[in-house]
């Protein structure tokens, strides 16, 4: 282990920007981060069950920032709210899996089952579910960064979870009985996903390896690990239930029990690591970090590479209750995308094979539909660094299938939303300068992003818009792919590629051909060009109308790159406001199948869902924008609660919860390619971003008398008023203080 | 390519031992053979239709010895006879596909399905099957070794397929018409096969790669492939039929439609190859194996290869049908174990995990049940440099998984078969001389199998046989495991192990204790000692009795290590004797639920199965040689015919065709682990067989005179008399002449 000596309280790689750790990639193994008594202190506005109630879809488990695991606690239920594998309103376990998507909308993953018991497996298992099934109560759990804790009653005891980069450690105490067992469960799954071969060995009486191969909403999913125990253990193999001989099993379904007999009150440690790769790697995996069986100086490490990435923001106000929702928010903005490969850069590509990198680290689980919004322009600001990684991650996908990631699952392609979004995360990062991937390459990857004969691409090539009686969701498609090509049309521009700036850019505009000025709404339009009959702007219908997940009052808004092209549809600023202030104060009935993530209602502003997510910024961009600060600061308080229940949708893989860290910040970025960030309102007394090179931009509140109205009056940087109420990328990153003066 | 300068005609290496070729692993890229004309001709004997029909279940497609790919046509038909994919009762075909199980009783794999056609795809499939089907006769159908060809006259296509080691090459061509396709189907599966996961990308209007994750037989199966194409292809993804979009495709079951448009009468060469790693590792075995698409080229080194192979054995002699029989039971014989490695070394293992080695060539496909008894001990005198390289694929599933296999499939446990037969293989390996693994590793990997707990086999140590009341199969369990651990203490011996040598020899004189002196059959006994009850010597029943797809009568037999002490259980020669006549006399019903593995029958003795086939040369070790001799020929003329229905029971991976080739030559490995050969009768005039080192073990039979009764009346080696009517594996390899007098 390499011991960083940082500068001040942190390295200044571990910040982002490339220029100062341009040789490496990220590897938090090799950082022994050393931080301050407030830092750590900060770990305490981290509530990881805020999202775990309700359609939060969060996991309250252990996990370090962009780990491979995530050791959380799994409920038996398998209804929506339970993707995660975790829903508060549940009081019943089924023990502690590795691998935990945070706020999707569809469940997999829940790799290697652990779950302390007692008694006899098949007596215990002996219900509708096959499965042991312990009560906890919630008093008796407690979750922080890097840490999780629950009390199982009908096993006596005391169970205690934490993790590295890409192993979770257990720390089970038993007490008042010599009967400890451990059940590994590899047979269980969630939703759609199914193991379909699974293979278990027993190395010796610590050590067990084994693979999960699954598929599900993740086509194929091979998980390897090695789980090593500091009691020594006796075996037995089940295959569903039934017992099994053998040093070794390899079956669809398997379970194993290890016995540990009476060591009452010697915590047993357990010690995870896992593998895309192969059972070698996981070995290298738990051999590199966590060589021995010391539970705490685990937890110490993970709440240490906690306290380093929430340190970025420090945040000076009494307000505790917004602390715990920006804090948390920021933790949850740092779950994904996942470390996906090996310590020693091995990774299983979207071609189904091992492959190995020493040039990048390679991520997956990029939510993308999701996250081009805010969430990846948040990883410019506060990880920088591993920005090119995942540029590169992308890359390599892109190698591998010939398209760039839509929504990575495991290096396998889910197609599961629209758009190709990559492209803009590519594009931003590029003009970041974020990423070491030379930019031709970029671009014929982003172009071949477009250029695809799918998903109604080519059908918006010909006919300059999504046709919608020949293509589902025709309307989003067309707004999205317009947005995506306004970014290729920006490279394009930088690389001197007049043809392509042309072309791309002209599609760009394709927008305007559904706004419907009789309606004031965009409407899908038939390949003949006319109307889409029986409209109505409130209708919703999952996957078979013009919209995705949405209908046209949520829609109707989105076109990032060209907020003065929307409002000119509308004639101008007047009805565009008009319009506008219409979305959130009109009636929130729709009509239709109304699918479960189209919450978070304001009239028919949906902010549980993404598509409206830089709406309230559109003020900023007006003469209204104290409208604009309204709805935000309505947004952060009543969608963002300090509460188990406290988002107002699936987090969608950090993507709420970044809208949150902008919108209390004060800025967003309402076009997440073009390098600005729109300004909102302040939530905070003020805010010190520290950044490379030393550099630390602060956002502060300053009230100009004692009758503010709470609406922002002037908004200054580096003591000169802000243009265009916006600021750049570069503004931010060269450090200075951005003053709101209410 | 390196070309070997051959002594005269082969190479050295070629042949096995290890001595001449110790510091390299076999790999027939790189050879270059130079064959004469009568090698080539040799040729000419082997049908590889004989065994297609019937149970014989053998394949007639394209393969080089030992190769990773076997190209064979695939039938519509799932019955338990098109466990290889083809039946010669059959006259429709799917196509193609690139991976065959030879002689099994139970169907798996059938990877990369290839299909020429013309027409509408969907049109063409709609049929029950949802699979293009055509028509095909066996008037337009050829195969020789490396070689397979047949017309279909639906498609208006001439089809013909050869193959390298990791390759299959496809030549279609298509006449009469501008509308030539190829279907590449990944969903394809037989048996209880199932394709989980595929994947295919279109790299150039030339090239696709993919994969395809199958579960069935093999819990975990992935395979990896790239087809290349001679002419340009437009291109169209299916998924179970139905279209769909995009530079690649991953799901479930896919397809591909490949349009050639109008190509009438230029020949469409496809080259695809396969890996069991990667699709980077496809590419680098195609590249290697086939750099042109020169088809003719490719199909002479197939021959060529083959003609290496069969040249080992130069039969000298007029009867015609009877070296069709001998030749084609050295092609089957040469099928498997099956290359698994990539050209660089890589490998997946039975951990599920890849791994590389340079040190030997990875095999798979160890259908030890079946194979330990002849077919390993036939490479041993054919293949010797093979063997080392077999061993160490053994001793790699060990180290992946704790235990030798028992029956390898694609490096998967099936466990479908009893006894630990890699022991036997591995110890007559080593008294050859032909492992290069430390016999010490050897002796741990051997001792782990027979400590295992699990199918009875503790059961078997702790009882001294394995109890009827506790294990099913329980007789048969308890003969192979005393077989096995015989072979376990002759290597114990070596070692100077003394306690182990005691041990395993106590063990293997277990076979006494369930001898049944009242009824003169191995018979079950219960916990307590007693002899199970309603025993009846004709009963069989699958896997629910006490012998394994057998009766009493056909596994009394099975003390290939103690001949004389079970003919002393029987009370001497002339009783051992009288209930050996009966055997084959005996009227041959069979009460029960009859499996269709027992067939072949001559009374109650059953060729079609393996237990008995050491059966016949048991008379070899009394004074009544001659009626062996009569049963020898009556099985070799009889049980092997020159037809497609020509094998009596399941080839079972080579064991029936190598029980032939011994009992051609006129010798058989009765223990097929003590490195000797009981004399049988030679069915030719002369065979010279070709070995390491330039030596020459010729096989001659000659007439004492014109009154021959067809009996052997002497046998001599070098001259001298033969001792106990057995030879050695040394008197072979060192080379000379062994006479059967008549």
């Amino acid at each position: 282990m390499k011991k960083h000596i940082l500068a001040g309280a942190f390295s200044v790689c571990a910040f982002g920007g490339l220029t100062s750790c341009a040789t490496s990639t990220v590897d938090d193994n090799n950082l022994e981060p050393v931080v301050s008594s407030f830092d750590i202190q900060t770990l305490g506005y981290v509530d990881p069950f805020i999202g775990t109630g309700g359609h939060g879809h969060t996991f309250p488990g252990a996990v370090v920032p962009f780990g491979m695991v995530q050791l959380s606690p799994d409920n038996p239920s398998k209804g929506w709210d339970w993707t995660s594998g975790y829903n508060y309103s549940d009081n019943q376990l089924l023990g502690f899996s590795h691998t935990h998507l945070s706020g999707t909308g569809v469940g997999d993953l829940l790799d290697v089952l652990v779950m302390p018991f007692r008694g006899e497996y098949n007596q215990r298992a002996d219900n509708d579910l096959g499965r042991i099934v312990s009560e906890y109560s919630h008093e008796n759990e407690s979750a922080s960064p890097g840490f999780y804790q629950v009390s199982l009653p009908d096993e006596q005891v005391e169970a205690e979870l934490t993790a590295t980069e890409r192993s979770g450690v257990h720390r089970y105490t038993f007490s008042g009985h010599d009967d400890a067992k451990v059940l590994i469960d590899l047979g269980y799954a969630q939703n759609f996903d199914k193991s379909v071969a699974t293979f278990m060995r027993v190395l010796d009486d610590h050590t067990l390896v084994g693979y999960r191969i699954s598929t599900g909403w993740s086509d194929f999913q091979p998980t390897y690990f090695i789980a090593q125990f500091n009691q020594p253990f006796s075996y037995q193999f089940y295959r569903e239930g039934e017992p099994q001989a053998g040093p070794f099993i390899n079956t669809e379904k398997s379970e194993v029990v290890l016995n540990f007999g009476d060591i009452a009150n010697q915590p047993l440690v357990a010690k995870v690591a896992l593998s895309y790769v192969s059972i070698d790697g996981a070995k290298q995996n738990l051999a590199a970090e966590v060589p021995h069986f010391d539970f705490d100086n685990i937890k110490q490490k993970a709440q240490q590479l906690w306290a380093v990435q929430l340190a970025k923001f420090k945040v000076t106000d009494n307000d505790e209750q917004a602390k715990r929702k920006f804090y948390t928010a920021l933790y949850h903005s740092f779950l994904a995308p996942q470390t996906f490969n090996d310590i020693d850069g091995s990774y299983f590509g979207a071609d189904g094979s091992a492959h190995n990198s020493q040039e990048f680290k390679r991520y997956s689980l990029f939510s993308l539909w999701d996250t081009f919004r805010a969430l990846h322009p948040l990883l410019t600001i506060s990880n920088g660094e591993r920005v090119n990684d995942m540029v590169s991650s992308m890359m390599a996908f892109y190698d591998e299938t010939g398209l760039l990631p839509s929504w990575d699952l495991m290096a396998n392609e889910t197609d599961v939303m629209i758009g190709y979004h990559a492209v803009p995360v590519i594009v931003d990062a590029y003009f970041k300068g974020l990423t070491k991937v030379a930019p031709e390459q970029l671009f014929q990857a982003l172009k071949a992003s477009a250029m695809q004969e799918r998903f109604g691409i080519d059908l918006f090539a010909k006919y300059g818009y999504v046709p919608s009686d020949l293509e589902v969701e025709a309307v989003s498609k067309t707004l999205e792919y317009a947005f995506d090509d306004w970014a290729i049309a920006r490279l394009a521009k930088a690389l001197n590629k007049e043809k392509d700036y042309q072309y791309f850019s002209q599609r760009a505009q394709s927008f305007k051909t559904l706004f419907d000025k009789q309606t004031g709404f965009m409407r899908g339009k038939t390949k003949t060009g006319d109307w889409v009959q029986n409209f109505s702007p409130t209708h919703v219908d999952h996957r078979t109308t013009d919209y995705t997940e949405a209908n046209a009052w949520q829609y109707t808004w989105f076109v990032p790159h060209d907020v003065n092209g929307l409002m000119a549809l509308f004639g101008g600023e007047a009805p565009f406001l008009e319009k506008l202030d219409t979305l959130f104060s009109t009636d929130s009935f729709m009509e239709g199948d109304v699918s479960p993530d189209i919450s978070g209602l304001i009239g028919q502003y949906a902010h549980g869902n993404e598509p409206v997510h830089h709406v309230p910024y559109m003020y900023s961009l007006t003469s209204q924008k104290w409208k604009g600060e309204q709805r935000i600061k309505e947004i952060r308080d009543t969608m963002y609660r300090d509460d188990p229940d406290g988002l107002s949708g699936n987090d969608d893989v950090g993507q709420m919860s970044a809208w949150y860290v902008f919108s209390a910040l004060g800025f967003y970025p309402l076009n997440p390619a073009d390098g600005q960030y729109v300004l909102g309102t302040p939530q905070f007394e003020q805010v010190d971003i520290q950044l490379p090179k030393n550099k630390t931009f602060t956002v502060k509140s300053v009230l100009s008398g004692e009758t503010s109205d709470g609406y922002v009056k002037q908004a200054t940087l580096n003591g000169k008023p802000v243009n265009m109420n916006t600021i750049s990328h570069n503004d931010v990153m060269q450090g200075g203080e951005l003053v709101f003066t209410f």
